[in-house]
């Protein structure tokens, strides 16, 4: 055991310009492999070591990926050829703009340029009681978890007694239905037709539920209406009880309380409701806005030209996007981009080039040969052409030549067999709240 | 949460012979697959919900492999031409011979036949304080801990102020030479050679210490002498400190002390140093010696002929193996197989066939075009030979077809680039210990 006092950051001085970069999502890792390396040193903070290919995240969660197939270490994308590159695993905890300096958990640094790149965090809307009891989809060990949890779900079914607790176990429970959720319920729908059965010969899963509940009057409302209905009717046609313009109240670990009185009882429910911007203190109120930093064209947060925010947790606002790009990957991977070049300039003393979100579509799948698409002239796909889309530029943008592969060959023979290959319980999974004195099964442990 | 009172095994009533084997491990799920399987009902227990290729453990630990690669679900196994197979994920807590029934946490069962196939857990000979702060390498958890434990060594490696402290995150004693040791500490070599140089080039790698320690005056004792000898010779080549005849007395977490007084200080102790049968409780002392069933030639404990116990829970002394046969895989195997057909001949009331063990050899590698193996006919081999033996028998008795091709492909992959993929510290790892009212770093959450 090491006493956290006796870390430091120990990042070497240097006479070239500091950039502090906090967070090695899409956004921060494509700015660190577009900055031109020899004239910065670069500094890269995140609390994992690792990238993650975030829209796959759902697969893990279904057992169809192994976390390495969606995640790549962060050393390894950058230990050739960045000279003066530096990544520390550790929280970064505020920004003082007065002194330029970070403070993170094991020490301050100071920085000529600080990149806020921290994406977002799951969004309770202040409910504490469905934090505890819920199950978030954010990051690989929610993924884990949630197989885990699912799964067992089904071996303790299998050896219930009370019928209505039997039923609680095979309620699956999806809140917002963004593309997260949508995803999800798809996956899960195609193991409950493809794979389950032959696994739990002793269930009937004509009694498991997926309920996939959103709060506005369709779903995937960042898309086009258009794509919504037929990802309702996709999801429909898959068996799965879509929800609109329905409100959690509240969840205790049991019972789903709609708002509205109606109420469904389940031992699993899947949050994918809403996200926040994952801000750092140290900025005034006024920078942001609903959890975002405001920011210009040139990414830099209002009030301070050398602080850029870029990706899920900055908000510019154009004319074209009057609230700010949406929540995606793209919009990050082109604002990382587009900053390591003014970066250049910067330095160069040269005028910053205004940021434009070049829109390449967007895609979200539904099961097999069930995907929407929509592109860019207002058109749109569906079916199996929709399909075909999601799966290549899935996998083309997935990074690094192995996990392509890895990806495409669970790929192949998942289509070739419908089989999913890693259903495997390794994750003890924990509840967060104990109940002291009590005998419940609160996680695989409990029934060793 | 469920009550625990809430669950029941739900076996179905049969009028076939009900076999119930304890364990799903290399035993358990060669018997299965062997028995005639219109002839019998089957239960099978076990703790997990897949079965796991243990001799590739320690890949998983070194970031190689993922743990799918190595495992493989039960229900995965059994699902089709099993009709009356019945798996359950519980620990069994007993048995009772009078009666003839099984104690679960979840209820009790009658069997025909019992099958006690729970192979080890890890020996600490009484020493809590190594139990401890120690880490074990028997499960798929204990290999992600330590992996992640290992990489973040590292990382605070690197931001660590006083180089004491540095040098015991850079120091690793792996206690125990038998193969689990060997493979694990050649592996770890490699690592050092190949990959953490380049991932953390902060870092000296000249001060990383790769002990493996041993009680006996050789490594790998159940292997030939000539194979030990030449196993030592590459383990030193490779940069491994070996340190023979020499016990451990204590660890606190800090500090490792020999038996005779030396001392190393470490934050990574590794325990592969002996193993125990996992036994159920039940049946007279007299049945055992040492933790492990005293078996006749039948695999039936001694005085029940209608429990047997096979693989590592079981002791078969024969005039070859005077102490039963060695804990590996392959006397699990070939008694799973053998058992099966037993069992068919006791229910045709047919005479029972006495096992033979077929010694196949055994292997051990220990890096790159660096193995050891003992061939039936006193014949050895060892470095490239070796290596591609052991290749070839590891691949082809990995279970199921997409396990191999990953792992293959894996391999392969790594053999071209000497690249480790999997480098993600995924499970936070925390310590047994919790220090009151102290801010410790014990897990990665610390740092968050």
């Amino acid at each position: 055991m090491l006493h956290i006092k006796e870390l430091t950051l120990n990042i070497p001085e240097t006479t070239k310009p500091r950039v502090v970069i906090i967070g090695g999502g899409f956004g921060g890792v494509n700015l660190v492999r577009k900055l031109p390396s020899k004239d910065f040193q670069v500094v890269l903070f995140d609390r994992q070591n690792y990238h993650g290919f975030w829209p796959l995240l759902y697969q893990v969660a279904t057992a169809g990926l192994e976390p390495d197939s969606i995640a790549e270490p962060l050393r390894k994308m950058f230990d050739e050829d960045y000279e003066d590159f530096h990544f520390r695993q550790v929280k970064v905890t505020g920004v003082n703009p007065a002194t330029k300096t970070v403070t993170t958990l094991v020490g301050d640094l100071p920085y000529d340029f600080l990149v806020i790149a921290t994406g977002t965090k799951s969004n309770y809307f202040g409910n504490e009681q469905i934090k505890k009891f819920s199950f978030p989809l954010k990051q690989i060990p929610d993924a884990l978890n949630l197989r885990s949890q699912m799964l067992q779900a089904f071996e303790q079914a299998n050896m219930i007694k009370d019928p209505e607790v039997r039923q609680s176990l095979l309620n699956f429970v999806i809140v917002g239905g963004g593309p997260t959720g949508v995803e999800l319920a798809g996956a899960l729908a195609e193991m409950r037709k493809h794979i389950l059965p032959g696994d739990y010969p002793g269930l009937d899963f004509s009694q498991m539920n997926i309920l996939l509940v959103e709060g506005l009057d369709r779903v995937l409302p960042p898309m086009s209406p258009k794509s919504s209905q037929t990802t309702r009717e996709y999801l429909e046609k898959a068996g799965i009880i879509v929800k609109l313009n329905t409100l959690v109240e509240s969840y205790d670990g049991q019972t789903v309380v709609f708002k509205g009185g109606e109420t469904i009882k389940t031992q699993t429910l899947i949050w994918a409701a809403g996200v926040s911007g994952a801000q750092i203190q140290g900025l005034p109120p006024e920078a942001s806005e609903r959890g975002r930093y405001l920011v210009n064209p040139f990414n830099q947060v209002i009030g301070f030209p050398d602080i850029f925010a870029i990706g899920d947790v900055a908000a510019m606002k154009t004319e074209k996007w009057p609230k700010g790009h949406p929540g995606v990957a793209q919009p990050a991977i082109q604002q990382g981009q587009h900053l390591a070049k003014n970066l250049g300039r910067m330095i160069r003393k040269e005028s910053l080039v205004p940021f434009e979100y070049f829109d390449k579509g967007s895609l979200a799948i539904i099961g097999r040969n069930r995907a929407v698409a929509d592109l860019p002239k207002d058109m749109h796909l569906k079916g199996f052409l929709a399909w075909a889309a999601w799966l290549f530029v899935h996998i083309y943008y997935l990074i690094g030549f192995r996990n392509k592969l890895v990806v495409l060959a669970n790929w192949v023979y998942k289509f070739f067999t419908f089989e999913n290959g890693n259903r495997l319980i390794i994750r003890p999974f924990i509840r967060k709240e104990d109940v002291a004195g009590q005998e419940f099964v609160r996680r695989q442990a409990d029934l060793d």
